[in-house]
Parts: C-alpha cells; sequence; structure tokens
C-alpha cells in the first residue's frame, strides 16, 4: 500500500501489534507459524519465562528462559508489554523488540492467552486482537481428541479453559475461524490490512488531512 | 464464506449495512456504482425526498420524489433510518427496502453525508461506516478543480463542507482512499469481509459458541 498513499504513507508506516489468541485446539500455532515463515511482514514476539525449558526446546526460540530475579527487574523497569503468573511460573512479553520491530514497520505477532490479551489492549488500544476457534464446537471437540496424544485430563481442562474464554471474544477485534489454514492465513492478513485503515490507526494521515484542508 | 462456517453461518447470514460518505471529489458516486453493478452482493438503497426532480431524474433510481405530506407522514411511522433536512427540503432512507434487502443476505450501500451517516451509527452500531477520501488534499483540489464544471463558488463551498468532515472521520469505521478505483473498490470489499467477522456482527456466531461449550 506504501505507493498509493503519497506523502500520508510515510506516517503511517508503523508496523501493528498483533495478538492471536484463541481455543486450544483451534490451531493457533500452525497459524502462528505460517504467517511468520511465509510473510516478511510479520515478526514474531518472543515471550519470556522463568519456567525451565523443556527438551527440544532452545533459548530466544521458544522462550527467553530467565531467573525469577531477571524477570522481577524487567517488571520493575516497566520492560514487558504484559505478564501473568501461572503454576508459579512468571510469563510475559519483552516491549523491546515488538517496539523495535514494529518502528521496523514489521506487524508483530503475539501468541498470547486471553487475560494477556486484555492487558494489552487496555494499555496498546490500536493492538489488533484476534481469536483463533474451528467453525464449530463439535469441530473444537473432536480436534481436541483426535490429536490422539492428550490424556482425557488434559483435554477436560482445555475444555474448561474454553468454556472461560469463550465469555471473552466480544472484546476480540475480530473472529479468525480456522476451517482452512490457507485461506485462514489469507483473512487475518485481510483483516489486519482492513483494521489498519481504521481511524485509530491512522492517525497521522487524518491529522495530515486536517492540516492541508485547513491551508485552502 | 458460507460453507466454511457450517451451522453457524445460518444465523450470520444476513446481510450488513454499508454507509458511504466522504468528501466531495473523492469519487464516492463511482466507486458506488462499480460496487453495485459488479457485485451482486451489493443493493443500492434510494433515498426518499421532496425536492422536485432535476432533468434526466427518475423516481425510484436517483430518488423517491414524495410531497412533504408523505413525508412527513413516513416520519411519523417511523418508516425512516435517518432523515435531515437540506435547503428547506427533506432527505430521508426509508427503512422497509433496506431491512428486506438485509434478509435476503444483500449487503445494502446507503451514500449519505456525514450527519445521515452518524444518526444511523447511533442507531445501529453494527452499520459499517466507511469515509472516502482521494491519498492527499492536493488530489482532492486537483480532482475538484479538474471537473471544469463548476464555478469557483461551489468549490468553495464543497472545500468549506470538507473542512468540517473531517473532524468526523474518526467517527467512521474505515478510511477507504480512493485513488485507484479497482483496487478501492477491492478494498471496500475486503473491510466488509473483515468487519463482518468482529464479534458485533457475529453475535449469534459466538451464542452458538457458547451454548455448545456449556454442553459439554
Amino acid at each position: 500500500m506504501q505507493n498509493k498513499f503519497g506523502k500520508a504513507i510515510k506516517m503511517t508506516n508503523q508496523g501493528a501489534l498483533i495478538i492471536i489468541s484463541g481455543f486450544s485446539g483451534a490451531g493457533k500455532g500452525t497459524l502462528v507459524n505460517k504467517l511468520i515463515s511465509e510473510h516478511d511482514r510479520f515478526a514474531l514476539s518472543i515471550s519470556m519465562t522463568t519456567r525451565n525449558p523443556r527438551e527440544g526446546e532452545v533459548n530466544g526460540r521458544e522462550y527467553f528462559f530467565v531467573s525469577k530475579e531477571e524477570f522481577e527487574k524487567t517488571i520493575a523497569e516497566d520492560g514487558l508489554l504484559e505478564h501473568a503468573c501461572y503454576v508459579g511460573n512468571y510469563y510475559g512479553t519483552p516491549k523491546a523488540y515488538v517496539k523495535e520491530q514494529m518502528q521496523k514497520g514489521k506487524d508483530v505477532i503475539l501468541e498470547i492467552e486471553v487475560q494477556g490479551a486484555l492487558q494489552i489492549k487496555e494499555k496498546y488500544p490500536d493492538a489488533i486482537l484476534m481469536f483463533v476457534t474451528p467453525p464449530s464446537i463439535e469441530e473444537l471437540n473432536r480436534r481436541l481428541h483426535g490429536r490422539g496424544t492428550e490424556s482425557e485430563e488434559v483435554i477436560e481442562k482445555r475444555l474448561t479453559r474454553a468454556k472461560e474464554e469463550v465469555h471473552l471474544i466480544e472484546k476480540y477485534d475480530y473472529i479468525v475461524v480456522n476451517d482452512h489454514l490457507d485461506s485462514c492465513v489469507q483473512n487475518v492478513i485481510s483483516y489486519i490490512d482492513a483494521a489498519k485503515m481504521m481511524p485509530l490507526r491512522q492517525v497521522d494521515f487524518v491529522e495530515l488531512l486536517k492540516e492541508e484542508l485547513s491551508k485552502l
């Protein structure tokens, strides 16, 4: 879109903050991987955590693994976009990397759960919140069981969580129905492009129109 | 999208109410014509007015031309989505046709000015408001003068109006930059499709998710 705007685009070329949440089993991970690996315009935000790395996890790829002291220091320095505590471990989103990538014009994707997403929306109303769901709960149920790798207990926990999350969908900007992965990726991109043309994300462009009109 | 939703889509298959406003000279008319003539999914709302038909204007095509009594009767019966009075004449949007087309699944386009648009948004928050602008005010100025058919006085009036309208852009859902007509048409369609995936326009789908989850 860069060449379409003339002067104005130069002022609105900053990337957006894209939050992806959704039901466990909705296919968020695959979706995010495809967005990142196939589209250069996106950058992935990597969370910071105090939990121990699991086998195969690499520091700086899945997470930044840090000590409790280091995490709390980052909180104290206001270095996180959001953070939360689960089962005794901290999880959070480092601010610096996100801001740096956005300034470069990248749309930064954060895959985080609902509470963190809403924390961010409160502080950054121009963040674009997407909630990923299968086309039906029947399908969600099928996908959760179909994995075959999880115990009934784990599946139950995920369903319980989905029952809480469903009541917060209204707070999201877009519902992303993940039926076919390819069209889902295209839809996400098109929702983002649309969201960028909302006045709250085109403040500089609107200001420029006002300014130029006032001169006539 | 119909086949992607399974059960849910049946409940959200109603068309949307699309409001198109914008600066005089932004190319709204051409844009709306192209949307309507090339895309079967759209229906055009025709306004009702008490002003006299101009040469070449046909009742039921440009406007429904009615008497003052008839117009006031329609107001009294709550038969208009919005109405306003200019230079002693009434202008308004008949509700019945819009509702009928939306129920058939058509996205109904209303090309109306800012005050009417905001009246509608207040009553129907799920209406999708689009504000059409050229890529710059320089270009707007060029287009206004370039027509060559208008007197300086008329151009001045339009600029004065633009100066008022620019302060209401923030109330719109999307800014539509009309540079190249074809890409502009595609953008409008894509903003509408995105807007339809916002929770406020997917109330039935979200309710269905809640309901089905509660059964598990």
